[in-house]
């Protein structure tokens, strides 16, 4: 992915918290890191509810969105009980996937992690997607990211 | 479930392994307590593979078993590395239910935690059998558990 | 425990809510039996939050409450997105355990699964404590559980 | 990481195998991309044992060595009961990290998975170290990475 296309590229942020479970931290008493995973879709699931793109809406359409690439960089950790802030940004892109981009903030709103999922268009029943669905496209003119 | 009845009940019993992953502690250094709760699913897949009963073979057959109880009683800890011997017993009964105790073993062979679960049997579609589906009869018998 | 003593026993409840993750689900489409245990953390957790009582709460008076016993009893499933009621009650009781009693409602308001849970008190550095610690008692008389 | 770099790079591999877990599978029949990072782990920890340099060896030289980056790439899925195999490949590298790189393979010998993370040196207490510490250079040199 070229940094210069994404730098034009328009994009859509949704904020939402997650609560640190004891169980998901470790016995050096922080986050264990394939827990940010999860972080990352419970941040786009609550980007998905609050903008009609959810895996209920895409099922809708007969259509998933399997995870092709996920990355993940961790510079703080968060511990139990951090009640931590997930910015999900959702990257416009002509090709037939669906990038996002994740920062999670710990309490103190210091920068803890950040990472990328790009995800493609798979028809249930098993075809991947070359193209964009009429749906995504719909929904893309319904939020700006293109022009209805 | 009355002890007498259970102290008369044919048993059949699978020992497999399990290994402590880092991921399966809390910050304690200790198991999780809820991951008993798949140390039992790991015991009774095994048996499953072992028998000739598992989920694959019950799907075969349009069946699925939910487990509608479960209880898990902790002895000892277990912590990161340890290899736990998982002693999983299936308690034959009447019922149209699937009946399973474990016991898993510290590496000095001491008794970590105890547990059952009981199961349904699903028609897949939806239905609750209240009488013990053919493949498990026919199993039974195989497996001798009931007179052929 | 007899039910004729928990009967009159005192009790303290805190109704909290989860939201069912799609990690949480299985191939059949609802949760996988084991995550039920971990609703019931959330709920003593959010339980301990308001009350004072959590983990940290221990910490810091040098004690942790492992769990020794749980149940869980399932009626109906939780599905991806539900968002269920986790309805949470301490039992008071005269020995030197903790003990919960969980109540998981679906967004129908009808009752999904119900639990149990058993914690001890154990002093850091490893110690079962067989007498209810004096934090405790104090916690017992500000909440209204014991007359102070 | 420049390619051109790691072409030349001493690497030292191990290959163990998973079995997918039930509880790892989504509703779509395949495994929740977030548990890539666990078997990755498996695989890591499963280097860590062959070769003497795992999380409790680490832990005997007061090191804990936390994840700072990871990423994956999915081919292709797996399923409930495929027995994976995980290739890791410690990647050598002169800076104060741990590179490992991941093939997990299907059932069929497909590759199902890849992926990498990168971890640093951490003294029980919190700092960072800058150099490599001593019991690596050691270790490094037992198994050949580099000239004793």
């Amino acid at each position: 992915m070229k940094r210069s296309t994404l730098s034009k590229a328009k994009t859509l942020t949704h904020i939402s918290e997650i609560r640190v479970r004891f169980v998901e931290t470790d016995p050096l008493g922080i986050v264990w890191h394939g827990n940010y995973i999860q972080y990352f879709e419970d941040g786009r699931e609550a980007f998905g509810r609050e903008h009609g793109i959810g895996y209920l809406d895409q099922k809708d359409h007969n259509f998933s969105t399997p995870i092709v690439t996920s990355s993940t960089s961790h510079k703080l950790p968060l511990r139990y009980g951090d009640v931590a802030k997930v910015e999900t940004t959702y990257i416009d892109c002509e090709a037939a996937k669906i990038i996002f981009r994740y920062k999670i903030y710990n309490p103190e709103g210091k920068l803890a992690c950040t990472g990328e999922t790009v995800q493609v268009f798979v028809e249930l029943g098993g075809e991947l997607s070359l193209t964009i669905p009429d749906f995504i496209v719909e929904w893309k003119k319904k939020v700006g990211l293109i022009n209805a």
